[in-house]
């Protein structure tokens, strides 16, 4: 174990044949900075958990499995960086890195999952250098598991499409959403890797446009037919494109089944339930949390104006107009047909989930 | 009659106090370019029936009665060129003007009642002069009713309104979008000057965002308190901000009440009837089209996928990703509680009303 230290490196977290958002090697943690999709495509290299947090933050990596993951990355680098210190150096550095990642997005659980999970792993026996390869360990788990919960999820997701279904999703929920293929995306692409003609119909998703910057842009590249809408088009295009199921991803999952995720899903489930169509939420496990009772409990985001009032930089509104931006909303769960996770297709109550 | 064609001057069409999107003199008709408000206020100068039918076509002018109005003042202006022509060259130019203006936007029935009420007065006694004088005559009357309607259209919706009423709406349905104080937005300033405290949320409007330039802006200029939101925090805007009411504009309103608006208006329908909100539909009886009988015989029109890859000039998504980008949708009678018009609150079928 202790190799990954000694070493200085990990085995890079990137399959080399698949689109990763962020791989972690001797230098830092490599990071897509999906700000930049799809009109450049920038890795840039993070080399202190500020940095990460400062990522998190400002959106370079987003997704609430990818930010679970780009988190418990950063706690691995923080712990790398003690090699030679005390048992207690360790642990400090280790609280302090999760200190500092708890503050930086409030809404999706995954953080607070991968956090609580490499934190938990500096306690045990041994010195520093024990501990501190724990907490790799922790961080390396944390990723491993997402790809493989997308993989198992993608499976379960895959049953749920036809030949010849036609299925809207909101913002983005594939490979880079994750560390793995996808979650809402990734379920799209095993039905089609089994087989099954799906096509997408994406929501562009503003106000910073994921629908449109990343959706889009993974599916162009991964040759899933993919038609770009405005948001305001979802309920029309249900009617006039033909669309048949939804399907999206969730940053938190209360115990009722209330699912906060990106801001319009609500609408959209609203639109779905309107003209009866399915409309399904595909997360692992680590997103549900049966610690929030409610949909009303869950803490909502609520980000600066001016991401409404421009897009990518360009000014769309007077400069002084006031705005309402909440970066999620809460779809409540008569809305939602079900849960699509690596353990299958579920229904809420999720209070007999393990709690972390 | 003849004394506009002899003085070559119309009295300006413009309330020196009052917002309006064009008046005509004698240089030509000035318009108010829409697209580059609110970032900038330039007026241009149409001095052809082809600057305007480009006008028309690049929204440089739009909103239904709008667009009526300047169609029949680039009319005006192609009979008052006649000026010593003979009859039969002024109908060949009133003529011409009209098929010209007939091809520019298929939806909004406000064009072709206008071009349909200025053709129709080049017929009758008289010599050339005098049929120009007629064309003219009647395109004054096409604005200035739509003045009057807006006017009484407001006093009617403004009885629908109540203190403290949070007023959701989408696309710009205010001074500019007609030749008097607006539609929707219209009604809310009178409620307003009737000294009611009612609030707006305004749906940005994508792809053209109409919301955010146009009706923010106006908003701001008339002291209306306003929100802004994108298109897809509609639903959970209603939720959470206390939205009481809806109301929109109409480009097309079909014999059975099926309405044709920006796209977008059917989603907002679906989600005010999803929260037992009232959803008016506020226009003047010119947008009423007896003659189409259902929603599904109303000509959408589609627009070009940059509009949707692209805001202000800014490439958002793929330069390739197929996009689908209809410009108005279609919502049906049942989700709609009433029509505001200048003869007060409707409701379908509206095939008793005099055909055009």
């Amino acid at each position: 174990m202790t190799s990954h230290l000694s070493s200085g490196l990990f085995r890079p977290l990137l399959k080399r044949d698949a689109l990763r958002p962020f791989f972690l090697d001797a230098d830092g943690l490599h990071l897509l900075d999906q700000r930049l999709l799809p009109h450049e495509e920038r890795w840039t290299v993070l080399t202190t958990v500020e940095d990460v947090a400062l990522a998190i933050e400002s959106l370079a990596v987003r997704g609430a499995p990818a930010i679970g993951g780009a988190a418990a990355l950063a706690v691995a680098m923080a712990a790398r960086e003690t090699a030679g210190s005390t048992k207690q150096e360790v642990i400090r550095a280790v609280h302090g890195a999760v200190n500092r990642l708890r503050r930086t997005r409030p809404t999706a659980v995954n953080l607070f999952v991968a956090l609580d999970a490499t934190r938990a792993a500096v306690a045990g026996d041994g010195d520093g250098a024990a501990a501190a390869a724990r907490v790799v360990d922790a961080a390396e788990r944390v990723v491993n598991e997402d790809e493989a919960a997308c993989a198992a999820l993608g499976d379960h997701g895959a049953a749920l499409f036809s030949d010849g279904d036609v299925v809207m999703t909101i913002c983005h929920t594939g490979a880079l959403a994750t560390c793995g293929q996808g979650t809402a995306l990734g379920a799209i692409k095993s039905a089609r890797a089994a087989g099954r003609d799906v096509k997408v119909v994406a929501l562009e998703t503003r106000p910073l446009l994921q629908g449109a910057r990343l959706t889009a842009w993974e599916c162009l590249r991964e040759g899933i037919p993919c038609t770009l809408v405005t948001d305001g088009m979802a309920a029309f295009a249900i009617q006039r494109l033909g669309v048949t199921k939804c399907i999206v991803g969730a940053d938190r999952i209360a115990a009722d089944g209330s699912t906060a995720n990106k801001i319009g899903t609500y609408g959209l489930a609203v639109a779905a339930s309107h003209h009866a169509l399915p409309f399904y939420v595909a997360a692992p496990s680590t997103t549900i949390d049966p610690r929030t009772a409610r949909g009303a409990d869950i803490v909502i985001e609520e980000r600066a104006a001016d991401e409404v009032r421009s897009a990518r930089g360009t000014l769309l509104a007077p400069a002084t107009a006031p705005v309402w931006n909440l970066a999620f909303d809460v779809t409540p769960p008569d809305l939602i047909s079900g849960f699509v996770t690596e353990s299958g297709l579920l229904q809420p109550p999720f209070t007999a989930l393990p709690l972390p």
